[in-house]
């Protein structure tokens, strides 16, 4: 037996893996950074079981090499997404700790049914 | 509450998003799929929580273009992956369905602390 | 020796390579298409010696999967691209030929020095 | 009138930059860097006009991060392709340079048609 709780989970997991490894080396600049948001929000809130998604990109870490412009690193990211399997929700989060761009469950938490009504 | 399966399930499914939307688009043909399949389970093999991995593509769909190669597309993958968090072994997959790349939990169980002795 | 045309035109080769091993598999839809072009343009146009860029993706493409999205493939791509080295200039496409997403020269022209002034 | 040399550098070009953004961000270390080198240099090797293709990572780079693997980057790549098209011949490489992962023409050289017998 998997719960809708596990499944959100899972969901929410899918979701920080493949936005972090899509976009990880796009060149970016702290003018362009606003679009390479927009553009990574939309593309995560195509995806199934998706409820919402934030992404902040760390401008601060935008320094500029000899061309003037940066990669898109993993530690640049503050995102928070919310997943719903059935009567569940998950609340992750990708942000730096301790320099490691680490990817958490924030919470899960279980809808009684009849709320939806 | 999070608990350790649902940790393990989140941890899962970062590593499924994660390996396709890496490697999705890499040019590949029958004779380099071999070598694309263990640089892909090495690199899944590196991250956190995760126990085994294994993956295969599909050579049947590697169907030559004009030049003689194709693109890893995510219908070829067929990946299964287990994580571990505390207790928790969540056993997970990555596999065509109704012509959609499908990614699942298989299963999750506990192990009872004791059996780690 | 090498020229200004030539250090051109494998300048516009970088480019496209680029963005098209960066962004195929992004998850898209006919309504989301217009925010990845943006930041796609965005950062290509970030880079060292381009001068012009302009991305359309085929929204005709775009068929919805079971859930309602698709993915950026290569033949949905239609981007041309000029770089521009020393007095070189290079106008270079990638564009859907023959079912192959072809990338390929278009033009390279010197500008007589004086002219820029 | 584009000449095969700059057909030629077009061509390593894109395949330099295309191996760049597909690779980036691929979960590495020590003990997997040779095979993640097997799967760059034939996956480049299935793409036209390539006649060969070195890749190698820059280990000393890998540092390990809190889980113990590093994240391949821009700059531990040390690349050498050649392209050929026609009787125009492209050595390119990209490496590191000031801090930057420079892509650059090492060669253009033509060979009269005639040593191709």
């Amino acid at each position: 037996m998997i719960t809708d709780r596990e499944k959100a989970a899972f969901e929410a997991g899918i979701k920080l893996g493949a936005l972090y490894h899509q976009f990880v080396g796009t060149p970016i600049a702290r003018e362009t950074a606003a679009a390479v948001e927009t553009a990574i929000e939309q593309a995560v809130g195509l995806q199934p079981f998706v409820t919402a998604v934030r992404v902040r990109l760390d401008r601060e870490m935008m320094v500029t090499n000899r061309f003037g412009y940066s990669e898109l690193a993993g530690r640049m990211f503050d995102v928070e997404i919310r997943t719903r399997v059935g009567g569940a929700s998950c609340t992750a989060r990708l942000h730096l700790e301790d320099d490691y761009p680490m990817m958490e469950i924030v919470e899960i938490h279980e809808t009684p049914r009849d709320t939806d009504h």
